[in-house]
């Protein structure tokens, strides 16, 4: 790839502005109040692909947020890569935390980033991630290097759980028609220690709703006569654990890869100080799951979590009154084998089983996805490791993520391809809290990456 | 008491809308936002003391809302009479259940009140039956037969617990002076089955707080490794009780006054239906401690409910989410001998106590007060219940409620008098809930029997 540095160097303020104006509109998915804006982005996602060079683009329209579809083929006979990536972003509560509005992007240095970061809700996930392979693509056309065909597939609904991506990608068989799917909507170990994502877990999300009296309760005239539905729930969820943090769901553990030692002792390898994870969260300890490491803890093992709580009176001051109802979003991360669907059932089942009499219990599935995993012999991910050699000078990391991309397992079930998750962020780069926020090298590194995995890939595919 | 019965009939129509006037101004006192609100109501109250009849009425300052000030000396001789009550109300939330706008009075009738019911907060608690006294007053004074002297005390933060109404009684020793406190802010046991607490519970109110990591995380790439704030203070919750029901805090139950088989025997005897109680909550099973009836759990045993719980993303749609911190607001109804700011701090040291390693946890007591029981061969007692058989004929149950009114144990450690609570409200009027309402005829039947009481007991004291 020629020039490519010196062209980077040339654009980067562009590159930079064109991103900011990006990360200025509050695309927020779960939230209706924003829809104007999340359907604002994929306007602007459309034009970006069309400056950056693709022949054809078009906002495809699903029962949901659409999906901003762009193509350039130069040679039936070559191979294709399909990028994926999503437009909309995490709500950005709690707001009070954030030390710039999350819509109006700023650059901050920090010890991490001394050339600067963008600190933005989705400067990382995944619009400044995304916008990387749209300047990527900028770089090939411009400078006459796309050494294969390319197809773009940007959604609205990642956030919100990919729901209708899924019939989109069932429809459309034929123009998505790809050799390798390419994503960056995950992170590496950090600058100087460049990894590639070969697993992802599965993820079930439910929301659940107990109720107990018909009506609000005087806690005086009350308390202690009937089931209160918070104490309830609180009791019902802390039983979803037993003593060693083992999830007590019959059946949860069934299907769950049970990796061999020799795999263990390789993710081992990855450079790891438990002290630095602590003092960066402020915790004195971690917590899980018995017999496990943090790094096994948050990537090969399943995991349940309460993601948010509300029932009765949560205003200022004090209200003596037991609540009618309380509810709770739970979320259940999955690894390779655990089927999403029937682990929702498994918890519902459950869930509903373990309510006392005094109470009524409802489980409303929200969404999930299965887990995913990269085999490293397979040229997409050989590709991507030459790609790095070239722009860090080292041979990247394979790691699992404990993250999820539900899609992921639904292209490769869908389209028989295998996906690439090239990933530039760090972890602390605090996606989904506030304070978000992307490195600025990392931005340019992923651009200057990305365009070797289309000249390896094609190589390779000879 | 001459005509009282045709001055009622004569007055009703006023003596109701009077009251509709009153609800009209939401007091809130637990949130600030309605502080206008709160002063605007005590100086209504102001007005409506002096046109009933007091020679001084006075608007008292303290650190929070004031107290409005009474009183009607006939003769230094003659005994006095103290009424306590309270202009302040509950929060009205949910607002989405209540039938009609909490602060636009309306009157409907229903099985139980024929005659018709005012719905809005505080109607009943305590504004309804707080005004029942001041219109008492007006009978006697209007109709010269007020046989003692009387005093008002009239407060604005009951319903947040009376933090400042303690240092004025402190204060205000000689003026205060009195021989019998008479407060209207229970309920008795149904329109044809009059009954008079005795018996108070007492109360200790706290908000705990469970930080774990120093930001809300991402649950994919954290998930399972860090303990989640939601999940751990369910567990700390859940802990709280044990598998029958009794609260796990050591030396809770230390003081807990046991009654004697006798004195539960003569309990049992009051009316009550545990199929019409769950139909009623629209509840399958009543929940509570192993070994008591309904009726003992919830006013002679300690209880501990969740108020309120919130933390995490509690917005519309999903968010992978660890957050950072959990709340709960928990009230714990404590039974006569159980000192409540001792109770608190047993419940602070053990709730600390038993947070795990990852997670940091705060406790802050809010307010409290103790138990309270008046013998029922107290000279105020029988005249309440004198006047009960003149105007209900049939003699009123003595019967312990569930409810704390903290004041009244102040009044007895630092006046030395015992209140007689006379009140004319039923369970199902749903005080501090959506739709709480007031009997007309319950509102009409209080003004007819107070006089009463001031007349017997005024006898009685000869």
């Amino acid at each position: 790839m020629n020039n490519i540095q010196s062209y980077i160097s040339k654009h980067k303020n562009r590159f930079l502005n064109e991103l900011i104006e990006l990360l200025k509109i509050p695309s927020i998915s779960a939230d209706s109040v924003y829809k104007e804006e999340v359907l604002k982005t994929a306007g602007a996602i459309k034009v970006s692909l069309k400056e950056a060079g693709c022949d054809t683009v078009e906002i495809c329209k699903t029962e949901g947020y659409p999906i901003v579809y762009g193509e350039k083929i130069i040679d039936k006979n070559l191979p294709t890569v399909l990028v994926y990536g999503h437009y909309d972003v995490q709500p950005p509560d709690p707001l009070e935390l954030w030390t710039s509005p999350p819509f109006e992007p700023v650059i901050k240095t920090s010890e991490l980033h001394p050339e600067g970061a963008i600190y933005a809700r989705g400067a990382c996930d995944d619009k400044g991630q995304m916008f990387m392979h749209v300047k990527a693509l900028e770089f090939m056309t411009a400078t006459n290097q796309l050494p294969c065909n390319v197809k773009f597939m940007i959604e609205g609904e990642e956030e919100v759980g990919s729901s209708n991506l899924a019939t989109f990608v069932k429809n459309n068989q034929e123009k998505l028609k790809n050799d390798v799917i390419l994503i960056s909507d995950t992170g590496m170990i950090a600058n100087d220690v460049p990894s590639i994502t070969t697993g992802l877990r599965g993820l079930s999300y439910v929301e659940v709703e107990v109720t107990g009296p018909n009506r609000d309760l005087h806690s005086g005239l009350y308390g202690g006569a009937v089931a209160n539905p918070i104490n309830i729930l609180s009791k019902m969820i802390a039983s979803l654990h037993d003593e060693n943090n083992r999830i007590t769901i019959p059946g949860f553990y069934n299907k769950v890869e049970e990796l061999s030692k020799e795999e263990r002792a390789e993710m081992a390898k990855a450079p790891f100080s438990l002290e630095k994870y602590k003092k960066a969260l402020d915790i004195e300890a971690v917590y899980g799951e018995a017999g496990y490491t943090t790094n096994e803890r948050n990537c090969i093992r399943p995991t349940l979590d309460v993601n948010g709580i509300w029932g009765g009176y949560i205003g200022e001051g004090a209200k003596t009154v037991i609540a009618s109802k309380a509810f709770a979003k739970i979320s259940m991360r999955l690894v390779p084998h655990q089927d999403w669907k029937e682990i929702t059932q498994l918890f519902k089942t459950h869930f509903e089983s373990i309510a006392p009499k005094g109470v009524k219990v409802k489980v409303k599935p929200h969404h999930g996805g299965q887990g995913y995993v990269t085999p490293i012999n397979h040229i997409g991910y050989q590709a991507a490791s030459k790609a790095y050699e070239e722009t860090f000078g080292k041979t990247p990391i394979p790691q699992r993520s404990g993250g999820s991309i539900p899609i992921v397992a639904l292209f490769e079930e869908e389209l028989q391809i295998k996906t690439i998750l090239m990933g530039f962020g760090l972890d602390s780069d605090a996606i989904h809290s506030p304070n978000e926020h992307f490195g600025i090298w990392n931005y340019l590194k992923g651009i200057e990456t990305i365009p070797y995995f289309y000249k390896y890939f094609t190589e390779l595919s000879k």
